[in-house]
């Protein structure tokens, strides 16, 4: 039987060592090919390169089989649009995004270039799964999140996932990690998000920064909530944002429509 | 009694033609700040300035009274952002995006940079709408639009939108509009997504293209239905991906947990 194929994607860059302890995972699974952003593409949410040209290049992997290793000079997302069409010479089985070298979790879900790759290959119908550790640092210590990064994979790849369903799983760090929640993200915003400095010349420009602040923290089914009790969390996505059940609502209140 | 504050931004850029038929309708209901990209940024999708510092400039307009633009050299999201830490006098009481120069129809919403800024903006609790017209030429004549803008504007201004969630707005262009219809986004994709090109030295580039296809084109209650139909269609989108209600299943067959 044929070994099954994985996609593996990520919003650092094809130099994260995140993306080489993934790869070291999916390596059991199956034949892996990793397509990733040739420059840091953290903050690129569902963005995709429409005013420029992309190329792809192949780097060199002797250190391990099994594992073809691919840049693109574009976003997660156009990593994935050109795997399915120039890359991967089938269809894939399965697509993993990560490890992120930071949180995914609460609101931090929609600006995630990670979970734009993951939702990417979601909407295309393959079984897809992002994993973020909450560290920054390109030193980050992904080691106790490896045990449950394989169990997920392996039950993802093994039974599939419910149709337009993806999962955002994110890993404390720096903890022993308690156990699994399967959680929906904390409603939560960014607060201070911007640094002024004043250019050599007096003029002001500005640095993202700022807080993730959780608006619920005493919400029990949230994924903050429970990375905050140092467990692990897989929240359920669906890209497709139509809310639904608002129609009716809407039709009556802004267009007068019974 | 205090004339209402109205936030206006794009993905098409601040010289963009639609913005400005948005800043006149806006004109007529308060006062007006355009804060919009520097640049181009369509199919920016919710992304953010992570890496590189930002900078404000303000332009002069004396052609339209009541309306101030200032351009920010990065994606929409990050107009919103800086618009209400580091421009706006106070917090807008409605933010409106476009007049987008092209389609955000069905799946175009994941992607679309006018919907990223609309989501920003609904996200801290201000009511947002996205129009944009299936055209994408600069020179496109909005001139039909412009009753149903007024009208949609006009009635969020005055009676808010859910907490949530914000609109997103389509014109079919170059016809007569026969109407107004609330929908849900048709489940669509991309096709033949990458034109090949070689470059002198030899090498191939890509350049993202291709055609959405509707997989639902029978569907009374999506929006690329009517749009065919020459309707105007209003989409509620709500940001947050979360699909709480497949919590159970993913904690059942993923991590074996009742």
């Amino acid at each position: 039987m044929e070994r099954p194929l994985i996609l593996i994607a990520n919003d650092d860059g094809i130099n994260a060592p995140g993306i080489h302890v993934l790869a070291g995972i999916a390596q059991q699974l199956g034949d892996v090919y990793v397509v990733a952003p040739a420059t840091a593409q953290s903050g690129m949410s569902s963005a995709m390169t429409v005013n420029t040209p992309l190329r792809i290049q192949e780097h060199a992997n002797s250190a391990e089989p099994g594992v073809r290793y691919f840049s693109v000079t574009g976003t997660p997302v156009d990593c994935i649009k050109l795997a399915m069409h120039h890359i991967l010479p089938r269809r894939p089985d399965m697509m993993l995004c990560g490890i992120n070298h930071g949180s995914n979790a609460g609101n931090n879900l929609i600006y995630s270039g990670t979970m734009g790759a993951v939702m990417e290959a979601c909407m295309v119908g393959i079984p897809a799964v992002g994993f973020s550790l909450m560290h920054h640092s390109m030193a980050a210590d992904f080691s106790r999140a490896v045990p449950y990064i394989e169990k997920i994979s392996r039950a993802v790849i093994e039974k599939g996932l419910p149709e337009g369903v993806c999962l955002n799983v994110n890993f404390p760090a720096k903890v022993e990690i308690e156990g699994l929640k399967v959680a929906r993200s904390a409603r939560s915003h960014w607060t201070e998000e911007y640094r002024e400095y004043t250019d050599p010349a007096g003029h002001p420009f500005y640095w993202l920064t700022g807080k993730q602040i959780n608006e619920e923290p005493d919400a029990t089914d949230t994924d903050l909530y429970w990375l905050g009790k140092n467990y692990a969390t897989i929240v359920p996505v669906t890209p497709d944002q139509t809310n639904t059940a608002i129609i009716p609502t809407i039709a009556e209140t802004i267009c007068n429509q019974q």
